[in-house]
């Protein structure tokens, strides 16, 4: 007798969880509770062919939970987190608030499972999604060839800003498609303007016909927070404290799916054979790296898909033991709702 | 009395070719030539007022000719760019033909302007557009730190395929906009398919609401031509032959500004203060670094633009002596036509 719940039922992660247990073929759950705000209390959701009520966020409403799954904005987790765990839950949560908290595990369970049972606050943290994406692949050419450094740049889709990123992007695509533009200074924003889109954007500028390197808000000596992020998160998963790490964070007109180019440099030896058989052996890594055949991963093949794809495997030319990658991991699956449901799923299964 | 030739007047950088000898004040020739493919030949262009009609080319069309700036195909240079020069003109060459002839210069003015006038074969090559797009930059960089080591990624627009490549860009953007797509595996190519547009396509995937990490062709050890462009002409222009580089080249769906996130190392210590001096100094950059008021460059912004736009700038948290920023030119202008122009200009001007 195991009870789940989802808070944040009824947002963009929280339907993709929902989806995610549908699909798998059985699940450990006796119920599963859909919690959301006040203003979706109420409404009926259809999971595992058994209709839910979703019920308000309340004290209450974690009596009797064993997982809680939180989806929800940074100050709503901090908040509620842990009132969760008082009435005796373990919260799974997926928002920015506990990630650097030393108290509490930052599990990708390919990679850390076994942190998922040491948590000192009954909370685990689920990592960025940006982090995230790249994070199987990382695991696993760690544990064959030890990393020391990493220098990353990011391809990161609109749904990383939320539905509303999404909304923004496609009403943008709409704007600028067939008018001809982007072929001088501004004319993009012009078409933006012209169809009637608010100046406010999630993106701070266009993004269709265009990237944005900015994700995020602004944090000391001109790094963005996602940009530390990437760095914080993957030395507290990997457990590398020292791991040297440089990310630019760049966001691309791809409605969900991050992309990154990735050159990492190893303790050992690498060469392009053995990483293909250390990602070969991963069963959450697709591998398509077929370049005389221009077979690449790319966001548009891999939206929608649990696996992290991976690509363009190149031993440096000029760093020793160095390989550079493209990586490809839906972010709202692998990088969000999937993770959170496997780490619940990890914490059920000892 | 100097007379300019432009081979390839026709093409999408012959035009911006024109474009921009049609905005200079003052230009020192006596006589622009316009020369094409036969099946241009015949057409009547606007320069600076003066109606010209292209020629064909021919070993004559170049009689005359001080100067003759090529924008046509590998094999084309290969071909007329020694005939040029046997007729008495110096061949300026956008093409790959000549870019790693030890005998032939690569220049940047604003970066070895003085080897232009070194150039055994009568031959002076233009780089590569993703190459160029950072050059002005690390150029000024260099001469102030000492470049080392560069760890690169590019966001390449749809135009550095040509014109077919825009066109591609263009009629996916229509296709996909206002669909509902994005949101799962192959429902962008389907679009583009139901469209009607033909499978094949200048990117070997769709480019609209994608990121593609392959641009050129595919070369040894899983590189791809355009990755090994950037190492080989990197070392060639700034003379720097055992400088490490390692690339990833990425098209994005922009029409017209290749940007790079670019991690430089240097010899010497480096701060965010002496490289936004550095780049201050540089006429041919325009420095755009105020992440608090998020502001950045991005390719809407730059497109049809001269400069190189700089911006988040940050010095590297965990690598010595390293700097990461970001990078827009317009790869149509800076990376092809003006950068050509460029070094016509110089070679006039001695």
């Amino acid at each position: 007798m195991t009870t789940l719940a989802i808070v944040g039922a009824t947002g963009a992660v929280g339907s993709v969880m929902i989806d995610i247990i549908d699909a798998r073929e059985s699940v450990p759950w006796s119920e599963i509770r859909l919690i959301a705000s006040p203003r979706s209390a109420g409404k009926r959701l259809r999971v595992r062919g058994e209709e839910i009520e979703v019920v308000a966020l309340s004290p209450e409403a974690f009596d009797g939970v064993d997982i809680a799954m939180f989806d929800v904005p940074d100050a709503v987790s901090a908040e509620w987190a842990p009132v969760a765990v008082s009435r005796g839950a373990v919260a799974v949560d997926n928002s920015g608030a506990f990630r650097m908290d030393p108290d509490v595990p930052l599990v990708v369970p390919e990679v850390n499972a076994d942190q998922a049972h040491e948590r000192p606050k009954g909370i685990v943290s689920n990592p960025n999604c940006t982090t995230l994406s790249m994070m199987a692949a990382l695991g696993a050419l760690h544990r064959a060839f030890g990393l020391r450094e990493l220098v990353v740049a990011s391809y990161q889709a609109a749904s990383g800003a939320g539905q509303e990123g999404i909304d923004r992007l496609q009403a943008e695509l709409a704007a600028v498609a067939g008018k001809g533009v982007g072929y001088r200074r501004g004319d993009v924003a012009e078409a933006i303007a012209s169809a009637g889109l608010p100046p406010e954007s999630p993106f701070n500028a266009p993004l269709a016909l265009n990237v944005v390197p900015f994700a995020g808000s602004p944090k000391e000596a001109g790094w963005t927070s996602e940009e530390l992020k990437v760095r914080n998160e993957s030395r507290k998963i990997l457990g590398l404290p020292e791991l040297k790490v440089s990310a630019t964070c760049v966001r691309v007109p791809v409605v969900t799916t991050h992309s990154l180019s990735v050159h990492a440099t190893f303790e050992n030896e690498v060469d392009v054979a053995t990483a293909h058989q250390v990602f070969a052996a991963q069963p959450s890594i697709v591998l398509v790296d077929e370049p005389e055949a221009k077979r690449f991963p790319t966001p548009a093949d891999v939206v929608g898909e649990d696996p992290t794809y991976v690509g363009r495997v190149r031993q440096a030319l000029d760093f020793p033991n160095t390989l550079d990658f493209f990586v490809c991991g839906d972010n709202l699956r692998k990088g969000a709702a999937l993770n959170t449901y496997e780490i619940a799923e990890e914490l059920v299964r000892r």
